[in-house]
């Protein structure tokens, strides 16, 4: 058995897997802020995955780890995770090796979830395709002619992190307009709260709920849905930018399709058509037609699970890169 | 023998090659502005090209066209061409072999510059790397591997249709704020207007030039060189602009190597410093370091040499993304 994990800004999820890829157990717990914290429930989910499927850690053959920000995949270190500012050069295979006695494959979160998705999801069905993943923030992968492309140093699509407004806010990762400002779940928060405070008549539905709630994505997805003029208004800001970022990401990569995951994506009904549209305004002719968008299907689950196919592959000395066969 | 063309915006260049890419020709002609007159002088550059070096029209195999723009390749149309915006939907490689009787392949022009770079230049020295010809547009092309990528249609890297600014100006192509406007030898024209019109008194020695000759990126470069502070100011800004551009890339891509072609890449020792700068400012750790900037040498005859190696290996039945061996 394998497990996979996918740590994020906001949640780490875990699955417990056999070798052919069947999800044996899943479970989900939000990402703590402190460094210790963090690890102590990373190693508490790894048990906790076990113990629930009536299995020891000793039965773990290796552990993935798909982790947001760069990566360096030889020494096993977070260099920088923008969303995790605590992890800064940090040996996380390291310490999760100390503390499990498995052996850990840390990959980007990203590739991941494109993993996951070529293995289990729609990937399989394209020879060249983009996997956004939206969440806290924006992941990419990319898949050209059946195989994954990770650039030099593993780091390749930090899609989240390219300018799209060169005079536009600053961001955690130190540039400036980063995509991931204008079109990721905490860009609909931050519009939000941007939106509110212009909503003098208090007439959105937001207000009410924040009293009690914490302001989130999914909130403002739910009143959204419910007919919330300022909530659609919000996700309709953050679907024409990020159908900008994939306008680039289309004149840049002319792919067969774009997959989109992350928790996010649930938005798709609100965000898809925009997208469409806004793409068709901005990429070229000769390589907007045609693209198909699909929805990451189990997209909460995939990410985790391409961690796990990860440390999988390692174990058994094939390359990742390749396609699968 | 066979002749390689490369068109773009502001002038087309044909070179004589045998097959193992020895330069027997070299030719540059004006961009003219009517679909006419174009062929015309492409027509009367085919044959001067033959005759110069004593031979006929008839021992010429096959023509390799690198044009800007999206095509088709399979087709031979040139879908839309931003730069040259007579040629929208046209069948350019059946005009030209009707007028010749010599077969002709089409190519994107930077996807052209890439294959030349590669074949003679520079870029067999990296497996992972990024072509970028700095024109009167921008042109990209990427190695993965020790493959050229070029999509699904053929038409991968318009980077200079990527938006760095979204509130910015209309581009040629529809979109807004794409990165040809800021950073191209077009934007060193554009900033020099902009800032000759702030030069109230008249302290820029452009000022006097542009009375007896046309202004162009190259005579704002001859007078940065000689000390000019206007001529100075744009090349900062535009290389500022480069550097925004190709820290996106490296973000995308994590890149060994950006190779820098076109004729704005003379200018390189006023851009390169300052792009390096500002790509270290906004690019992720773990993917901006390291990076090697190469200039193309002879990168004026490398673009249209690329085109006449992708009629060689199209005649061959050879594919042009497989690498060279």
């Amino acid at each position: 058995m394998y497990i996979g994990l996918d740590i994020g800004g906001t949640n780490i999820k875990g699955v417990l897997t056999n070798r052919s890829g069947n999800i044996l157990k899943f479970r989900k717990i939000p990402t703590k802020k402190k460094s210790d914290e963090i690890i102590n429930s990373i190693i508490e989910l790894i048990e906790n995955l076990a113990i629930s499927h009536s299995t020891s850690i000793s039965n773990i053959k290796a552990i993935g780890i798909g982790s947001a920000g760069s990566i360096d995949k030889k020494s096993g270190i977070v260099i920088i995770s923008p969303n995790i500012p605590a992890w800064r050069g940090y040996p996380l295979t390291a310490v999760i090796e100390k503390r499990t006695g498995i052996k850990v494959y840390l990959e980007n979160d990203a590739t991941a979830a494109t993993v996951g998705e070529w293995w289990k999801g729609n990937g399989n069905k394209f020879r060249n395709w983009i996997m956004l993943t939206l969440g806290t923030g924006i992941g990419g992968g990319i898949v050209i002619n059946n195989e994954l492309y990770t650039g030099r140093s593993g780091n390749a699509m930090e899609l989240c992190h390219t300018t799209i407004n060169y005079k536009g806010p600053k961001c955690s990762c130190g540039n400036r307009g980063c995509l991931e400002m204008y079109a990721s779940a905490s860009a609909v928060v931050r519009f939000t709260k941007i939106e509110l405070r212009k909503d003098k008549h208090i007439s959105s539905s937001i207000h009410y709920r924040i009293n009690k709630e914490k302001l989130s994505s999914k909130l403002v997805y739910e009143e959204a849905i419910k007919g919330d003029l300022l909530a659609q208004r919000v996700f309709h800001q953050v679907s024409t930018f990020l159908g900008i970022g994939i306008a680039n990401i289309v004149n840049i990569f002319n792919p067969e399709a774009v997959i989109l995951g992350g928790g996010l994506s649930r938005a798709h009904k609100l965000i898809l058509p925009v997208v469409k549209d806004v793409v068709n305004d901005r990429a070229l002719p000769g390589l907007k037609e045609n693209i198909k968008y699909t929805i990451s299907k189990n997209g909460y689950r995939l990410p985790a699970l391409g961690a796990a196919k990860i440390a999988i592959d390692n174990l058994e000395n094939r390359s990742i890169s390749n396609r699968f066969s």
